[in-house]
């Protein structure tokens, strides 16, 4: 059994780890990090894992000294870098949950976010899609696991824009996002009662997923690409739908797209390409990792729609850290991940 | 008192103009219409409008045997004609809040919708936009209400193409809508276990409030302007929030949309432009007849974010049928108008 | 004009009394504290206010020093006694919505919330429930307003048991309270994410408006009556649904309820007593100061099941503030509170 | 692999079973009924399925000629006896999910549905809630899966009224159900739009899970016992809270109950009985076939308040069905069902 620790285990990442991993059959959780409720019962804190973790207790250990092969970081951004830093050079394999290690240059993650403690393992660092980087994540020390919305965007534009069906101007991304991709804590404007029965944009064109998403594209693409990412607050706990416009190279068809979309996903076990017609929703995927797609083109405007559908807090978070975890260890990828969605 | 009679009265926009007539002190409703319902009592299939209507009964006269002025019709696409016909002849005025007489250009309404039965009054039906249209409907007989969606894309869009800030070529309206947009009818997929924690795109760049769009934007802008709609199903109630984006013209800044928006809306009772940085939520307009607006520019990469947050029900239906009624009839414009939203 | 002032106007209260204030037109609002907020412009703080009160910016005065006539306190439990008795010693009329002066046996009070430190003015405070307390509310210069839950129990259980329809033991209140209730905080269990599709008890046999409900059943209805009261968390923004079980006197029918309460309500304006068959939803009242009630009866079994819906943020807080204001000043009763609830 | 078919396979429950059993190594299920999508594949009308369920189409076959082993028949009761009597003919074995074979007294069942047609089998028919007949589970043919209501009520009344607990008389059930309870149809009255924000009792004191209730109780505990049931329906998807009253026998404490609830419980899978001072809530069985349990005793009143949840469509339906097939067959009992709820 590996032995593997999560760190910010009370946050959405760390619980929807520990829901995951309940139900793995080559993983033992051996240490679950809290400060917030170092000393409580898991089972406790979170009474519907009640049964799944009898006896685990959070803890508040110095991480360096946590007994376990794989540690799972969901530390907020900038405090994960200096704890990945420390069990790195203990030997440690890590999947690291926060945007610490995703963007390879420098300058523009301290741009974006603060300065970096930990930049010589940014070369190193794996960026955690596995759909497009599976070989180097089996040999992969450190992951650095996608954020929710680059997975949801990167997932829907990279082949076309690889195989040449998109221009790589003018992209826009309209994405809408459950609330839980907010974390868990205590804030006013994700209250109840100020979200149900709301919906609105926020931080349009100046997100700081859109760093990282131009980073993938311009770096599996080949020349700069940017792109314009305007995120949507949606009343539900999960779940992202991506809203993808761009411009059609000329002689493209729909026909062009399935296929490509079928040549790039038909042996991945996560995405799923939508027959013509169908369109995703972010319902048939919740609780699940999977990822689906869907796409309608008009010919004549030269426009290209692509949807893609995941549940933030699996296929955009945890699930898909699961998914990087069995890859490095060679588990079988869809161990634990193979529940069909919840559905209703 | 202005006798007014409401045909569809049991559909979601004939029950949402009980609601608001309630209110009014210049009108008194002396027919509600519905086939379904005929015989009951308004009261008792709406519970929570009891003591608002008591006496009144839902009927199923023949139109023309109504001794009402005014006449809301709420009747379905391709109904609704032949009925307003019958009115206009019979001197009646009239507010239609189906799709029958918006569209001026005979062909493309019959291409969207049917053949049309009524095409004479085409030319004489005034288009119900207050904000653009308010001189014409001060005479009109027959309005024609703008559909949901048209209202709040237009609303966005005519200040700055009319000014000259943004190109007419490429604009995307990515639209989001609650579920009473579809209607109050038994239908599996807006059942409430299908809907919630749901939200999906349907009918992309194939919705017919599209060519509804595009006339509006063509007759006031000048030119053949075309638009790329895709709508999304919400879960919520009531709302419509639109995201346009559109190339900007060179040398375009935030202050002049700014600006521009101020010049038009500035005296509007309905219309509220938000300062720079805020962006519209669906739940600061709730149940009122406001549109909210919000801009984000990126002059880097020429790009105008465009934001507008309606109630479907209200502004975008039975509220901006009462505010034409109140132009046509010289009531103050707010008239039955002017309570705030909900909010939460 | 009658100046108010509304201490604690940034709580759901407080918002609330602006909204319905807004449509007063006996009243003008010339002060809104808000510790939080103070030197912020109302209308940015809830922007679904906009336009409403232009000008207005909550402010952080000693209340003392406040020029209004009537004072609104919508502050804290423990944190209102202070402010009003100030308040009322310059002379000021007050509707207080904490729980302060509700409870006239100060030991009680104390048992159950803090030391009192104005017990002098417990013997003239009002208890605002107009249904029962109009003639006193008229002359009072300190209105307590009503607890949510109370409004909806007492309403409920007066007048069966003032008329000796039910056995005063053994009472059973069930309620079911929407999320607003809780208060305008950040609080973690109260977070979107937490809410949604959840439903649970809280405080069972031991919240603190069952002492205000047992006395004012008692001092109305003679005798001690205690009351067994649980109350439960809906994931809805507002309402509150209460079901009562209590025993049947011998011989008594449903007819026998029908008439009673009729009897009592036929001529208050918010309260509807439902037709025999039907009964109350939330969503009825929603938005509104209305209360609904139904009831069925098993007479075999001995047991009366009632049943009454309020929207808790308007009958069970701030509408009936304002319709104790309004009685307090000879205005119109339903002056700024006749629009009809939003429905859907 | 166990040959199962699901018979009405496109409702909820059916839906449910496709669900779990997706994730069943022992079974294959090589049959799907549904006369309405007749012809379709499952996974183009459910989405969400893709994947699991490759091949299989929704069939309208004559049950008798369907090659299984186990049949789950989720059709509509009074359809279902006629169904269920020719398949227990031929020899098959039988989890039926409709109310037909759960009353054994055939002049209750048809004075609270209709006639019966195949009365003979309601001696042999196992009531399928293992906690209490599990031995008889094991060998039976014919399992009748009991109500969603009625296992969240007698799980937590059987082990109080069999040890004397609690007196028999004056039960009080006041339960609170998600809507996916209604059925997978197309009803007006469960609208997403008329569900959102509401909240209300239906059929109070003659619910038809009144009578199976009773009768269980009645065999188990001796003597006639009868309840007062009144059900609510809750804006949520999915979950059942019920709350039970009754009153204590003379010296009976909460620790009393917290030790009857163990020892019946202690060796369940799915029953969780929670620490004192906890409460059930629907959000932690979401998903499961668990089943939480809490109490509240009021000594002084003499009065306990007993709570469960559960997921309806699990424990309350399909899960519980599944349980009993582990059952019939020697499976590991929690097969399928060990995955914990979805939580958030």
């Amino acid at each position: 059994m590996l032995k593997v620790a999560i760190l910010g285990a009370s946050g959405y990442t760390g619980l929807e780890l520990l829901r995951i991993l309940a139900q793995h059959p080559r993983v033992v959780v051996v240490y679950a990090g809290s400060r917030q409720h170092s000393g409580r019962k898991v089972e406790e804190v979170f009474p519907f894992l009640r049964g799944a973790y009898s006896g685990l207790i959070f803890g508040d250990d110095e991480p360096s000294t946590v007994e376990a092969e794989l540690f799972f970081c969901a530390l907020p951004h900038g405090v994960s870098m200096d704890v990945v830093s420390v069990l790195i050079k203990q030997g440690k394999k890590v999947v690291d949950l926060s945007a610490d290690f995703r963007i390879k240059e420098q300058s523009v993650y301290e741009r974006w976010y603060k300065e970096h403690t930990a930049p010589e393992l940014l070369k190193d660092a794996v960026y955690g899609l596995p759909e497009f980087y599976r070989e180097r994540i089996k040999d992969a020390t450190l992951v650095a696991n996608p954020g929710c919305y680059p997975t949801g965007s990167l997932l829907l534009l990279l082949p076309p824009l690889k195989e040449g069906l998109i221009e790589p101007e003018g992209i826009i991304i309209d994405a809408k996002s459950g609330v839980s991709g907010a974390g868990r804590k205590a804030a006013l404007e994700t209250q109840f009662v100020e979200v149900l029965e709301g919906f609105h944009p926020y931080k349009p064109l100046s997100h700081r997923h859109t760093p990282e998403i131009e980073e993938v594209l311009s770096h599996l693409c080949g020349g700069k690409i940017e792109v314009s990412f305007v995120p949507h607050l949606l009343p539900v706990a999960r779940g992202i739908l991506t809203t993808v416009y761009a411009r059609l190279k000329k002689g493209v068809s729909t026909e062009n797209f399935k296929r490509v979309y079928e040549a790039y996903y038909r042996d991945e076990p996560f995405v799923r390409v939508m027959a013509e017609g169908n369109l995703p929703d972010i319902k048939y995927v919740r609780g699940s990792n999977l990822c689906d797609i869907g796409i309608k083109v008009d010919e004549g405007k030269g426009l290209a729609v692509m949807v893609s559908a995941i549940d933030n807090l699996v296929k955009g978070a945890s699930g898909q850290a699961v998914q990087n975890m069995n890859i490095m260890y060679g588990f079988p990828e869809t161990c634990a991940l193979d529940a069909p969605p919840l559905g209703i």
